[in-house]
């Protein structure tokens, strides 16, 4: 998405560690306006597709999958990080290792808020690893769900998490797919 | 707000503790539709202030503010829990004790993206011992942004969170305001 690609050029940095920091736009500020349209673009690809459900990750594929659920007329549902006073006893687990955080953890949902019924599209901000994917997808398999699809604001495409995921038959549909990128700031990508 | 009110009592549950749980459409699975309609609400009482950014805080504000931003046309600014490889290193931090969770922890935001130019609304899901509000308005002041309010979804009005910040001065304006909560599922408002 060429509109995409120009954003992240312009507004995106580079950081040691192949870490591409898009905070101006799409997960530490979020770009309400822009991201909308990405939302409406994931619509466009999956709008024949039944969907029931929205499911992404805390924190930062929330506000895309709201903004996106908006064209569905459908609820999201937030896989949570941690447990709190807010979340019941009753819940599908699952272990997912974070690239950016360096750390394991347990990423959890609700069991009586995904079930058998739902066909479900999976929003997140990056695909990199595909651990967090990796990890949505099993919560589905765990609840019985159908998975349509994934939508992914950037894919790392240089790591080999979106390939991964796709060699097991999961539609994975990017926004964006880079190809790399150097600390002078220059960010490649694969053309669609 | 009366919708509100009535969600409540039709999907939302009381634990031991005075929790209140509604994660069937605020803060696990998140009612889009509905919540966009509180967006709108938020709109209406702060159109006329000149907002320029809306600030919450991870995670389970993060969909109610990019709701909520849309009918402003601003940009969405959410307060990071913990260090990734996402922020950078300067950040206005602050602390902040979570009610649900049990532990103070640091909340940040990078400098470059709230300064003295920003006219403020902070919306959250939950206002009850007020912490998560303080902690979001003194990283305002660090900032030097001026605060035109703040947009509560379920304000816990037997806490004093409310009554406190509304005596710093600070406008507060809550969707609904509970009054009190039994075990047995009932849950009384204060009418506005």
């Amino acid at each position: 998405m060429k509109a995409l690609e120009d954003k992240i050029k312009a507004e995106g940095k580079v950081y040691p560690g192949k870490v591409l920091k898009v905070g101006r736009f799409l997960n530490h500020q979020i770009d309400v306006p822009f991201m909308a349209k990405l939302g409406e673009e994931f619509y466009n690809r999956y709008k024949d597709d039944n969907i029931t459900k929205i499911l992404t990750v805390e924190a930062s594929g929330i506000g895309i999958a709201c903004l996106t659920a908006q064209f569905f007329n459908v609820p999201v549902l937030f896989a949570k990080k941690s447990k709190s006073k807010n979340i019941g006893d009753d819940c599908f687990v699952v272990q997912v290792t974070s690239y950016t955080k360096g750390i394991v953890s347990d990423v959890m949902i609700e069991k009586e808020l995904l079930g058998p019924e739902d066909r479900v599209l999976i929003i997140d901000d990056f695909l990199a690893n595909g651990c967090a994917l990796e990890g949505l997808l099993s919560l589905c398999k765990l609840a019985g769900a159908t998975v349509a699809g994934a939508g992914i604001v950037i894919e790392k495409a240089f790591q080999d998490g979106g390939a991964r995921i796709r060699a097991m038959g999961v539609r994975v549909e990017s926004l964006c797919r880079v190809k790399g990128m150097s600390l002078d700031g220059g960010v490649e990508f694969y053309e669609d």
